[in-house]
């Protein structure tokens, strides 16, 4: 048994873009040389979350008209009210519900995925930032 | 230290219906003969989520409620408009919002469960389906 | 690699409560003399959750009112109408939608968080109540 740990860095223009790193993790797990385990996918952010999804654009689109209607944009949350300069509550909001992380089971190497499941970044922010996630595997 | 992994099938019907998988995961973990660790219960595919409930019939009735409001069948989903023959583009967004798994530790072979959590599955989509799931442990 | 279970309670009061337990997770993962891996913290309880916020009065605020918009108090609430005495169907609606658990990578002893994240217990029930929490860390 060992942990093997991954970083990844990604560029990313929030309003909840979706940006596809299921083959990067793949291949992270793939070079740990470890034979089966779980790994965890985790943003070092509170605006972003990983999630996995049926990755076609019409879910992408989907999507960001659900999170629009759930969590709207508000000038009157009281994260923009009570901190000068900001605008993002509903980024705060959106990130805390879906979540900073999603952990996987692995075998031989591969990731235990549905035929259609495919791991992505969505970034709720209101401009570019850069963000960095932690691939925590555990395994045998 | 090692790894288990257990697969396990169940034929769901759609439209929210519940499912309690609690004593089959305990068995399985029980089984297992590790002391203590965690389990990481993963379903394989996009429209069916994993969670802890206290499950009695009005949870069951207002999960399918909570649902139909926050997030409606609507033929107007872009997975739909774009997609031929696809209707189920709110099962999409509710599977990746409520998310495929739940981690829980267990020790002396058990489960660490409060009282009321079992552990369900949850099938959003709009038509009968075979739904497979990984049941990863991992402990000493 | 090893398994260290720890415990934490809290008293809660309930009505979207936050508690900031950050700090506490922090010494536990410091004094397991693990070096890296990653740690389950997992609250035995169906009206309540552990997530990761950005933790300031605006974004504690928000939430209450995001929960009350997407998830209101209601007697209508099947498990209110079915079980006698019953006032918190809307309080597990939302524990089993934000999920009881978060499972973060840690190394060097250090939990891997980003700048702005804080690990906190949100209680959704209508009373005070005592929580338990398991803190499970698996690492080498």
């Amino acid at each position: 048994m060992s942990v093997k740990t991954a970083r990844l860095q990604l560029d990313m223009k929030g309003d909840t873009q979706i940006e596809n790193i299921t083959k990067r993790v793949q291949e992270m797990v793939g070079g740990a040389r470890l034979h089966a385990g779980i790994v965890t996918i985790f943003i070092r952010h509170t605006t972003a979350s990983v999630m996995i999804i049926e990755d076609e654009p019409g879910i992408r689109a989907d999507t960001k008209v659900m999170w629009d209607r759930l969590v709207p944009p508000d000038p009157q949350w009281q994260h923009n009210t009570r901190n000068a300069g900001e605008t993002n509550g509903h980024s705060h909001l959106r990130g805390h519900l879906q979540g900073p992380s999603v952990t996987i089971p692995f075998a031989d190497g591969a990731l235990l995925l549905g035929t259609w499941q495919q791991v992505v970044v969505v970034d709720f922010d209101t401009c570019a930032r850069k963000r960095e996630l932690i691939i925590q595997m555990i395994g045998d």
